[in-house]
């Protein structure tokens, strides 16, 4: 054993991204906060003592086991439960090779190759899009790299506040109060940026969707209308592509017929649905997101890039430095060669880790059609869902009929069928709410699948979701027979009412 | 070769991570874009078809060496050229573990062993700030991580902006003409975030400093005086540990007194010289730290972790949700076990890549007394910058006296010796600040070294400044050799006015 700890654990880990847990192996060994702790004093324990000294690299071994084996997996195919699943093991090692390269995206000095590699990555993405490229998109690519989603809405919606008052930068808010618009099915990142942008989570107006979760256009121009009425100021709606819990797409050329005539920002928020344009048979989902100011694309979503790839796309990316430069000396210098490639005065961030080579590695390998096929497979998946859940004679109920990723639902008592959720009494529809996290705490206590839940009109409900590859007919059915057989039994004790 | 395709761009990682370019390597080899697209044709193109196929293994294989061979090697000890360098290589790895586990760092549930391990580290952090820690710092640690030094300012000024509106997050800015200050030697993060926040980069005060780069407090006394005269409603001030260019120290104690009589909320930019609290030696330099509100700390940049490892600490963390929650319901679900422990609605992000597991394992493996060496080290190694540049009879010319890991210099001309800056003509200045960029571009034509530059007092100056273990003294004096051995010849160039 001569070789050095840090060859060790990466071969501990590149046996994992090679053989991950897989089959009749456990999504989670499920341990506590006290069981993990425990676990870790095993070998060096969880916390960093107050005198904390060098650990042998048998210890920091044990340890590195402990951090594999207690830790979720995210890429078992019974792991249906979040917007991202089953990473491509080409993005994993295109990851690494980033990390051992460890530099900065800001320069192209510093990021001679990478830079060149984000910029392919984001025209390729643009074209793929259908927004327009410049004569200089090489050296001025339409768009920039964000760390996850929110961030990529929230440096939209300050392209959108710098286009309505472009000395916004320098002086700060002119004191108009201003309003945008997302589908109260929309991500949360539209008011946590409002919160930060000094605009307030008020100003952002939650616009009524329709029974599949797609935002109602007429109800935007109502809310439009109603909201400069008041005295608020419109200044940009989000339309959301691939709804967090039904994987709902807003109408995106409705949306931008409305932003044209209204004058707004319309930015696009595609981070989960975007890539459905990938995929010939699926693509129609985002028909209209070529006539919008900026989109938001998170490839660690449903393309299985490691955490994190976020693209925002934006329609004149020569307002990138006027909304985000700086231009501070010491590292754009003028004199530079080359600095005009340098994105770091087009963005908010300065150092930057690199995300675009993972994409890019992985998009050369698999090729369009890889990607394409990645969709497919997913939506095959929920097909077969729905299909399960149609057949089952009540035993499931789908709350939501989707034609994307995600199948929502919930699993009905023999006595409740054929469900109908509007004439349930309150004390049946309590109960049934207590029942998938019940589900939920059984599936992570024997690892046998996690699946996650949240309320629809008030009744918790199961969210099934793909874009892992690995996952196959056999993974949905055996997953739907673990929910219906420990919903059985949660429902035993939930109408006993002893789980209180 | 039966190995699949992301073992063996693994390996070639892996190689690299083990036995990284040094000594004679180049540091670069240097390619224009023109070149560096000429470069990937060879294999499998820089640009992502219009019809992307799938690449061959090989040629993938070929890529992955010209992205190795075309890249900065940041980890040669004579990569000199920015506030990070040379990463351990526990942490590259600790990088690669993270990314094969690819989860999200939102939610215990998807993340059990890294949220406890943030925990950990966090909580350590703010021992050796002196940060007092509350009685549930487990569940609910001093802070978070966030993607980088610049966002971490951004969420701390929200912080602050938060208790001085505490409706702000709902209602939006109250109108009220907030300013805050920072020294004039201070990160641009301050008003890339001021614009960000809708407050305006106007709204920031730039107090002046000394001749060493430290804010002047009677400076900042006047400012604040100055500012509520003319209607300004301070709000934070930002002090500045290691300056980007000189690496100097505002007197910590000092602004927080000021803070403390002017109810000002009190943010420390440690990014950089946070690091200095590691040393005995030279955590002087942090004393008043455990006093501020907020305090940003990059471990990427001197401890040598992978981008990016950002800790923000903060003295009140239960103002963390009440600033950023939404409380989205579909994940962090109030029936879910264990939700106490979730970060994800304390912070802006959703998604959250894990930065923490890098920094957990190599404060294992090296220790605290590990973490000590890499400070100590590097501020020898500047020590022996500035006594090579001491003892030059005038070759170079320190510009700003420092006292920890940059060293700030001018190549000066036999004529000009000993070089009086201030009674230099205008031609001469003008020359002397075409120098270093001339330098740098020679050092990257042949790969020799890297090492920045910037003005100061309108001069082009080189900035060496070390983190890297694996520097020695020969590495400085080789470069400090090529520097005066470029610039001489640089010189007779511009003094002969042919390089226009």
């Amino acid at each position: 054993m001569s070789e050095r700890l840090e060859q060790r654990i990466a071969e501990q880990a590149l046996q994992y991204v090679v053989s991950p847990p897989t089959g009749s192996d456990p999504v989670v060994s499920f341990g506590s906060p006290a069981e993990l702790y425990d676990v870790f004093d095993r070998s060096i324990g969880m916390k960093i003592e107050s005198d904390q000294e060098p650990c042998a690299d048998d210890a920091v071994l044990a340890a590195v086991e402990s951090v594999l084996e207690y830790s979720v997996h995210t890429s078992h195919p019974r792991f249906i439960n979040q917007n991202f699943a089953g990473p491509d093991p080409v993005s994993v090692v295109g990851d690494w090779l980033g990390a051992a390269l460890n530099t900065t995206g800001a320069t192209f000095e510093a990021a001679p190759v990478f830079t060149l590699m984000e910029s392919a990555v984001l025209n390729k993405l643009a074209v793929v899009a259908g927004y327009p490229l410049g004569e200089d998109a090489q050296e001025l690519p339409p768009g920039l790299f964000a760390p996850g989603g929110s961030t990529g809405t929230l440096f939209a919606l300050q392209l959108a506040r710098h286009r309505h008052q472009p000395d916004i930068v320098r002086v700060g808010s002119n004191g108009d109060r201003l309003c945008l618009f997302v589908s109260d099915a929309g991500h949360y990142a539209a008011v946590k940026s409002a919160a930060l942008l000094g605009i307030g989570m008020d100003a952002v107006i939650k616009v009524q969707t329709d029974a599949g979760g797609a935002m109602r256009p007429e109800a935007l121009v109502q809310e439009i209308e109603s909201a400069r009425k008041s005295g608020l100021v419109p200044f940009a709606v989000i339309g959301t592509s691939g709804t967090t819990v039904t994987s709902a797409f807003d109408d995106l050329h409705a949306l931008a017929d409305i932003c044209e005539s209204e004058g707004l920002w319309f930015h696009v928020d595609g981070c989960y649905g975007g890539s459905a344009l990938f995929s010939s048979s699926h693509r129609h989902h985002m028909a209209g997101v070529e006539r919008s100011d900026s989109f938001v694309w998170n490839l660690h979503k449903m393309m299985g890039m490691t955490q994190q790839c976020t693209a925002l796309l934006v329609k004149d990316p020569h307002q990138l430095a006027p909304c985000f430069a700086t231009g501070a000396n010491y590292i754009f210098q003028p004199d530079k060669k080359h600095g005009e490639f340098d994105s770091g005065d087009r963005t908010f961030q300065c150092a930057r880790r690199i995300d675009s080579l993972k994409l890019w590695l992985a998009w050369k390998v698999r090729g369009d059609q890889g990607f394409a096929d990645r969709i497919d497979h997913a939506v095959r998946m929920a097909d077969h869902t729905r299909q399960r859940i149609e057949s089952s004679d009540g035993a499931f109920a789908m709350l939501v009929k989707g034609d994307f990723t995600n199948a929502v639902f919930v699993w009905v008592p023999p006595e409740l069928r054929p469900l109908a959720l509007s004439e349930l009494s309150e004390d049946d529809r309590n109960r049934l709410h207590r029942v998938p996290p019940l589900v939920k705490a059984r599936m992570q206590a024997e690892g046998t699948a996690m699946v996650g839940f949240q309320p629809i009109h008030g009744v918790n409900t199961f969210r099934m979701l793909y874009m892992n590859t690995s996952v196959t007919v056999e993974d949905v059915d055996a997953i739907l027979a673990y929910i219906a057989k420990y919903a059985e039994e949660a429902w035993a004790t939930v109408a006993e009412g002893d789980d209180a």
